[in-house]
């Protein structure tokens, strides 16, 4: 046999006309190609969801990890249940009880971060052209989910309350009169991810109602619930739905993401197809992880580690905004969150939050463009801050440079008149209408 | 709002009608059922494949561990890249040498288990109705992949030397005839699962160049790769072939499963697509698995490790052999693997060994039935014997038990001269053809 070279050193994609259509929906995110940029020391990131996790008592974790291994290693380092190791299944429905959900540990699948949980619950449901409905913005690892399965996603608008229910009924009805098929409302009604917005106690019965009469599922995305500043948490969808609702939580903010443990809630029916997709997918979720999550849980004082965590978010918060309001030209607009790890910022009319990007960084500031959470282009006036990672201090400083920024841009704008970017403004017929516009 | 009921409470599955196509291929696996049996004490399980990691050094993990969380312990629990750590990268580029494969750790794609490269590489490449070759038997685990993507399995057979190349010429050539386009060859070219069996190394180049001349990329799962008895490893295929093979290679085996630790190295172009495939499905793999398993290697003998697992896996094939010869019925067949975990057994005509599984449960042993390695329902005569996990006393009982349960059987079938199950044995065209069966 003749002798070929000992790497790889096409330049060319010899694979380019056999890779499956689902492909052409698997493209770099704007987010993933700001990570590089990002961890530059000299630049204050506002752009990247890391949470931080400096907080966490390194001796406690340590001392219950180096027990696990020696205590029970064998079963730790061993392959597990493809849904999860149940006494941490029990944990999560402690977890959960904390918004109001009654729930049977063998309801839940766990899952490699709550992103798998929603990479699985697509996958059993969407076939290649179904709808799924989404708030407009909506968490961008989730709308990369869904075109990897070939799904469209209409984008239902939100106000200062969050999704609009007659918004959603409209999306609906507009929908299913196209002759498409709806398989479920994917939905952050908790400090949303990048809205930053909170759906009221007033809307949720509402919400409900309308998917139930509809016969739409929701995708209840909740990693942030438990992050609240200034009040008891939310009262989860799932608690007043068990039935209509699938549940996605994560340890990843409320202890550590770097254990990839999150889990689903499911309707038993659903639950057992998930399993069956979790075996495909890794055999099963990693053993490991489960159990020095487990031991966590059960040898340390969890519920106080996040108020811990809700206090030192909210103290970044209040940086945050103080700095805005300071310092942000008038006629930006933004929402103060009651908790999470995000605000949505609106720039004056004619500044290009995407095109603007570049000069932002090379003013040692980085944020994520509005156009990453849409799944049709639109959101290129606004941007996502994140006051999760940095200092109080940095925040500051990031916002003072971004107000730098944006104060050049719409100088430039005066003086020319004109867009800073050709970037058109388009929406879907799907979603368009009136209503208090959160972008 | 009316008020609901805590919990799911449905007896029907209210959710039946809207499930994705894909889910039909998504059924609960022979082994699957078979974990709740083989788990009772009294069973001796030749059923499972899970390694035996009681000789792995508690104090040095737990060490190594616990060093990690005290160093590192921030990075370690933080979210990583989606490819995988670097430093763990370039440690898999040193275990893949020891099979001859010179790679650039930029071309590693860390997964969650070998399980899921397997999930992300026909996520990228199969659309449904897409064929993909298989050795005849093949991992349960992969073909259920194969199905839940739609894609058809079409088998080529083996013998004792492995995949025989007139059968994957001829294979290719009627699926090409047929009108159908073959995404890639899937092979365990080592210590094979479950047929026991390692392609010889005159027809490794026999096989690449015959998927070279038909464009037919090669996708080599090896998890037992460095896990033979009796010489050096295998050269892996890739190592000959860089830009025609995707290499899988996993710790599973090497070190321990709970980790979920495996890994993909493709050429550059595919590398990319499986990147954004990773982020898609969970973001990044566990980081604190992957720095685990960084400082095991880094800190400990990991290849002398491998050695004394060998040598344990040895003397446990040995003991299994032995029995066999020693116990059972002349008219069954086996083959003597070199390495790995599997033995392949074949009844003598009429006993189904599907059928005679509740027999030898109640017999106090279990095994997996040929069938479950089949994509068509072939294998009914043949059954899957695992020697990695029992101690070798308790394989030599659990040999006898099952000799004595077949021997029953035959009495049966001598008695009344039927099948001792009606299930038909019945081959697909694509395959059908002469050559040595190991079935």
């Amino acid at each position: 046999m003749e002798k070929q070279p000992a790497r790889s050193t096409s330049r060319l994609d010899p694979y380019v006309d056999r890779y499956a259509a689902r492909t052409a929906g698997m493209t770099a995110s704007e987010i993933r190609a700001l990570f590089a940029v990002a961890s530059r020391p000299e630049v204050v990131s506002l752009a990247g969801g890391m949470p931080n996790i400096s907080g966490l008592p390194l001796d406690v974790v340590g001392g219950a990890i180096s027990d696990l291994v020696h205590e029970h290693g064998p079963v730790a380092m061993q392959y597990g249940s493809g849904q999860g190791v149940p006494e941490l299944r029990e944990q999560i429905t402690d977890v959960m009880r904390l918004q109001g959900i009654e729930a049977d540990a063998a309801d839940v699948v766990v899952t490699v971060g709550s992103q798998q949980a929603v990479d699985l619950v697509t996958r059993i449901f969407c076939d290649p052209g179904d709808v799924v409905l989404c708030e407009a913005p909506s968490y961008v690892g989730a709308l990369g989910v869904f075109r990897s399965y070939q799904a469209d996603v209409v984008h239902v608008e939100m106000d200062s309350d969050g999704l609009i229910p007659e918004m959603l009924e409209q999306a609906i009805t507009a929908t299913k009169a196209a002759g498409r098929t709806i398989k479920f409302l994917y939905t952050i009604p908790n400090f949303h991810n990048p809205a930053g917005i909170t759906l009221s106690a007033e809307r949720r019965p509402r919400i409900l109602e309308i998917c139930r009469r509809e016969g739409i599922l929701i995708l209840e995305d909740d990693p942030y619930g438990l992050l609240g500043f200034d009040s008891e948490p939310p009262r989860a969808l799932r608690a007043d739905s068990p039935d209509g609702v699938i549940y996605l939580g994560s340890f990843s903010k409320t202890f550590a993401p770097g254990f990839r443990v999150g889990w689903a809630l499911a309707p038993a029916s659903v639950r057992e197809k998930l399993v069956l997709a979790q075996e495909s997918a890794t055999l099963c979720p990693p053993q490991f992880s489960q159990m020095a999550i487990s031991a966590y849980l059960s040898n340390h004082d969890w519920e106080g580690q996040i108020k811990a965590f809700r206090e030192m978010y909210r103290e970044r918060r209040d940086a945050m905004i103080g700095a805005l309001d300071d310092l942000m030209p008038a006629a930006c607009q933004w929402n103060v969150p009651t908790g999470g790890f995000y605000v949505w910022l609106t720039l004056p009319p004619g500044i290009n939050a995407k095109a603007m990007l570049p000069r932002a960084v090379t003013a040692r500031v980085a944020y994520v463009p509005g156009t990453a959470f849409f799944a049709d282009g639109y959101g290129t006036s606004s941007m996502r801050l994140s006051f999760c990672y940095p200092t109080p201090e940095n925040i500051r400083e990031g916002v003072r440079r971004l107000a730098g920024v944006i104060e050049a841009e719409m100088e430039l704008h005066q003086t020319f008149g004109t867009d800073t970017a050709s970037i058109p403004v388009i929406r879907t017929k799907d979603y368009d209408g009136p209503g208090t516009d959160v972008r």
